[in-house]
Parts: C-alpha cells; structure tokens; sequence
C-alpha cells in the first residue's frame, strides 16, 4: 500500500476506471479495493460511502474535458476553427478510447447521468455542472463568432445547448451501435447549426 | 397467481416499470418478482436469465414509441406536420411521464442503451434495431418531404440520424437538469435541421 494520498489518487482512478467500464451500480467497493491493490479499510478511511467516491470520479471525468476545451481555444483559431477543434477533440477522445478498449464505452459523464441523475440528487447536481460548463464553454465561441462578424444570426445559449445535446445524443447512438464513426458523423451537422455571415444556409447533409 | 399467459405478461410489465425507475442492474429478479406478486418459480418458468426478460421489456417500451410515431404519420398530415407530430409526441410522452412519476426519468430505450450496450452484445443489437426503426421512421418523411418539394436540399439518411441524436441528447440533458423542457426547446432545432424549399435559412434559434 503507497502512501495516503497515493492510495486516495489510486481509488478514484481505479473507480472511474471501472465505473466507465461497467458502470456505477455493478461495481462493488470491494471490487474497486481489489483492483486499486488495497484493503477496505483504506477506502472508508478516505470515502464515507460509494457515493463520495463517484463524485470525485466525475471530477476526474471533467478534468479530462476541460483540458481537451482548453487546448482547442487556442486564441490565434477564429472562432469556427476553435468549435472544430472543440468537436474534433471529442471524436477523437471517442475514437482512441474505442480502439484501447475494443468497444464504444461512450461519455463518462453521460453514461452516468442516465444512469443515475433520477436516484441521485447530489450526482444529479454534479453532472449537471458539468454540462453547464459544457454548455458555456460552447456559448463563449459562439459570442466570439458572433462578435467578429464569423456567424450569421443565432442565439448562443440554445445553439450551446443543442450542439451539448447533438454530441450526447451521437454518443449514445456510437456506442449502442458500437461505432464510433457515429459521432463524427453526427457532429457534422454542428457544422449546419452555426450558419456563416453571407450564406445562411444550413444543412445537415 | 392469475393465468399462466398473463403472469407472464405482469412480469414483464413489472420489469419495465422498475427497469425505466431503476434501471437493470439495481433491480433484482426477486424483487420483480415480489412487485408482480408472484413466486420465483413463475418467473424462471417463463424466462432463463433477467437478460430474457429485459429482451421482452425493451419491446414493450418500442411498441409505445410504434404507436405514437403511428398517430403521427396521418396521412392527411403534410411531411412537416407529421415530423412536427412525432416530435411533439416524444416531448408529451416525457412531460407526462415527468408529471406521473414526480421527476424525469428519460427514455427507457437510451437509459438501457448506456446502460448496457457495452455489456451485453444480444441487448445492445436488440436497442440498435429500436434507433433503427426510428431513423427509418424519420428518413420516410423526410423523404416524403423531398418528393413533395416540402423541404430544401437534405440528406434523408444523415438528417434521421441526427434527429434521433438530437432527441436522444435533449433527453439526456433534460434528465439531468430534471426538467422536461429542455427537450421541447433541443427539440425546436429539428425543425432548423430541415429547411424550407424557398428560405434555405436554418438556424435552430
């Protein structure tokens, strides 16, 4: 057993490991313990319940998603190459987790808000922040489009809104068909929600 | 214990109901069992496995999907009355569940979709051919659409995909902010997905 922190760093890696894998209701503490090489003792030494600990995950999920914002809102993009950028994160984020695990898992964060936000009120909370942030990160390239003339007319919060919704919704679409070739293709069609200056048409196709 | 045939169709009604509240995992045989007020012996009379039942559970959530996109598609309706009908019919059918059961539950079909795609190959085909059916659905007016000259240039197939994305994502996010409006106001966005022959404009705000 490493030290204290190590060993709290190691739980919530290997419960957010697992709880993408399979799932928060299928996963025992006593198997998240097995598989972080430490004794159940240690576990309620730090967490008082499962709960605590997947709310800590979901923090390790978001982290991953703001560093992938952060690195595509470089400030020299104008602001339709940083909503690419932002959309072709994600599908490649999808793509390289595919292939490691031989399957589409989907988002973390969405897999547990359908699995949990109705039984859980703190969760619920946690996911929705997490969209929200989602959703301002959007709004915020939207504005700067708007502002530099780069977009036609639209309204930032529902446009933010509904490309949060087309990436989840393509997600979930990815992995039941087991094809992440799903989201880039759906994700394209963000493309048609956010017209240009002079032409205005959009469609999906 | 009533007849043979209607035991069978109590369990999988139970099952539904607690599998949409709950989801699969949290909810046992036993307890599907006690909730349809029968012994265990009836249950593995009619099924092997919980995976059995969840098969039969999962059609009869699509039947009530079927019925509704049935209603739907008068055929007095025109193309965009009809996708307007389907959607409309989607966002009633969440409001009256969200009314009935006190919060939002989501989409039975999507919830065991990131549920269980990943874990279960006969299930997750099994929901697969559910979203298939729906693009199929939608593809069919869009098409119907194109041939009328109703809508501006799409591509049928790509714009069903995106549809169903749309919806499924709105639900998503409209679970986790439980608050069933977010998928009448996602769902608004269809309609800037499918442009009118003369406009050409489509922007979902």
């Amino acid at each position: 057993m490493g030290r204290c922190s190590d060993a709290k760093e190691r739980l919530i890696a290997t419960a957010a490991k697992l709880f993408f894998e399979r799932g928060y209701t299928a996963v025992g503490v006593a198997e998240i313990c097995d598989e972080a090489g430490l004794k159940k003792g240690s576990f309620y030494h730090f967490f008082e319940t499962k709960n605590d600990l997947v709310l800590q995950a979901i923090d390790c999920y978001a982290q991953t998603y703001r560093d992938l914002i952060e690195r595509a809102l470089q400030p020299d993009r104008t602001a339709r190459e940083q909503l690419v950028a932002v959309l072709h994160g994600v599908c490649g984020l999808m793509e390289r987790r595919a292939e490691c695990e031989g399957r589409m898992h989907g988002c973390p964060i969405g897999n547990l808000a359908l699995e949990l936000a109705h039984r859980d009120e703190a969760i619920r909370r946690k996911l929705d922040d997490v969209f929200a942030s989602w959703r301002a990160a959007f709004e915020t390239v939207l504005r700067r489009g708007l502002e530099r003339g780069e977009f036609g007319p639209l309204d930032p919060v529902r446009t933010a809104e509904t490309i949060v919704a087309l990436v989840q919704g393509a997600t979930l679409l990815a992995k039941t068909a087991n094809d992440a070739t799903v989201v880039a293709r759906v994700v394209d069609s963000v493309v048609g929600l956010v017209p240009s200056p002079a032409v205005h048409s959009a469609t999906p196709a």
